[in-house]
């Protein structure tokens, strides 16, 4: 009881945030379903529990590093009544939905509970540039802050539990998406045989240079009208257009651009055709 | 005849690209299909020409700066034999067949061309980073090489007449990505009242720190095998579902991400679910 911090899966990223608490000089004990993992944590000084019942017991804050939601709800639920009065903080990845059915369990069973969302890789962890994502009770993040700060930038984003989890999957969307542009461009520059580490460089020197382009798309749209005079839905329909005619030139499927051309297309059907082409944003609301 | 350039087109490029050339210290003739346009270059010092034929006939270099391809052969057309044996450097935006469609028409009239591609705006016209492709007829490129090189940075992409076209056809479908990249992750904030702004500096700085994956994943296209023990497409099936449902929950449609998913489940129902999961550039090749 009391100072230790209990962790809950030692996968890649339950031992990475394990051997950094201890090496922060932190007193942890750990659980993981496959029992081997503990061993070269308990050779390091970590302390190992037989149960999830003997390692929540064991501490009043309990890390939880495992797969997904299901995993969670499979191994969590059961335990509800030894973790009431504690804090639990989960680190796993998941929906803003499932962040926020797994905090209204816990403030049914009297759990103080704060949603995590990593945005890092293991090896990153304890490093300033190493980002963490924390929302839900604002009181039970400033208790655990301490611990939390070990591992990485730590930032609150909110009440609503679902907010780390909402941030982190619209940070990853839009990488997503980037990374799609490399995929394009690669794929249309392979067919001249062009290697894809050339066009590699090519784009990211290209997307480093258009970046700041994201800033003005979202003047417009904190704006609202969408009529700023610059791009619009029609001369962009004529520019996608084209990117999709050359793309299919070279024998490459424009598949990936398409939906960018039917938004485009949907807003010109509803006489949109001079607002700012970036007003597609609105047709991705669902009704 | 001589050492006068001929400018075609006075829109917002072609007026840049007069002013830059009158700038140092070349000799221009213009032309316009409207004709009031040329006032104010001709006030300025270039020589203003009231047909195609009095434009052509005045200068061994004729760059063209009309709308579309379609602008380009209805003016063109009529006066191939008044260009045979001149240089025509076309940097209207056309797809890659576009271009190589006026390349051969030119060969077939005795006229040296060099297609161009522009990736910059009018204001950037002159400054080392406003960035020009050019491909076709390399020793025709080569004379007019110190007319292109006033405008930006030159590159010579190849003697195929469609690789200027093509690349940056391929950089404009990378950054248009990126920039659907912003939408989504802006439109999933809104629901929570974030301003687009506080997102887009968000997905900034994210991006700019994830820009370097794409080498990465270049460098598994090349390798080939697609086996590195990286992100494998079922890890990523999972993710990208993930992405879609948090966005569906947030009441924003996922159709920007549904292609990605799309070409996972294509690679998983072919028995590739053990693949690099950038092995979706394959799916891409039109069979
Ligand atoms: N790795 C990263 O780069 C990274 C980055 C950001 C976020 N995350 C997130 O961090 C979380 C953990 O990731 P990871 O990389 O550590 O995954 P991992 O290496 O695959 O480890 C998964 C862990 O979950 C446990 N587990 C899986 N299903 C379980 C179940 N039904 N019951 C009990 N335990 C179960 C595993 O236990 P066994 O040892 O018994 O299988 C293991 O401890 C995930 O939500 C992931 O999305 C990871
Ligand atoms: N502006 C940019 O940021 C930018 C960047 C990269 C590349 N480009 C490319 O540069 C080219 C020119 O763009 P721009 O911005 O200068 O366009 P613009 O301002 O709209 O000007 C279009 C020009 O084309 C002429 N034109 C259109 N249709 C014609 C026809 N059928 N016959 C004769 N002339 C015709 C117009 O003449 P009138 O005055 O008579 O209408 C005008 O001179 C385009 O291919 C564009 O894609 C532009």
């Amino acid at each position: 009881m009391g100072s230790r911090t209990t962790i809950l899966g030692l996968g890649a990223m339950g031992s990475a945030i394990t051997a950094r608490l201890r090496d922060t000089g932190h007193d942890t004990t750990v659980w993981n379903r496959t029992a081997a993992k503990t061993a070269p944590h308990a050779a390091a000084g970590s302390k190992t529990a037989a149960t999830i019942s003997e390692a929540i017991h064991d501490a009043d804050t309990v890390l939880v590093v495992l797969l997904d939601h299901a995993s969670v709800q499979e191994q969590l639920t059961p335990h509800a009544a030894e973790l009431t009065g504690k804090t639990v903080v989960n680190l796993v990845t998941t929906t803003p939905n499932q962040a926020r059915e797994t905090a209204a369990w816990a403030a049914d069973n009297g759990i103080a509970y704060v949603d995590g969302a990593v945005m890092a890789v293991p090896s990153m962890i304890g490093e300033h540039h190493a980002r963490l994502l924390y929302s839900g009770d604002e009181h039970a993040y400033d208790t655990v802050r301490p611990i939390l700060e070990t591992l990485g930038t730590a930032e609150y984003a909110g009440e609503d539990p679902g907010l780390a989890s909402l941030k982190d999957m619209a940070l990853l969307a839009a990488m997503d998406l980037m990374l799609l542009g490399y995929v394009q461009a690669i794929a249309m520059m392979r067919t001249t045989g062009t290697p894809a580490a050339d066009t590699a460089a090519e784009v990211e020197a290209w997307l480093a240079a258009m970046l700041p382009q994201g800033r003005e798309l979202a003047a417009i749209v904190d704006g609202g009208t969408y009529d700023t005079g610059g791009q619009s839905v029609d001369f962009d329909r004529f520019g996608i257009q084209s990117l999709i005619t050359a793309s299919r030139e070279q024998g490459v499927s424009a598949q990936l651009l398409e939906p960018h051309r039917k938004l485009l297309e949907e807003l010109a059907a509803t006489g949109r055709g001079d607002s700012d082409w970036i007003r597609i944003i609105e047709r991705l609301t669902i009704q």
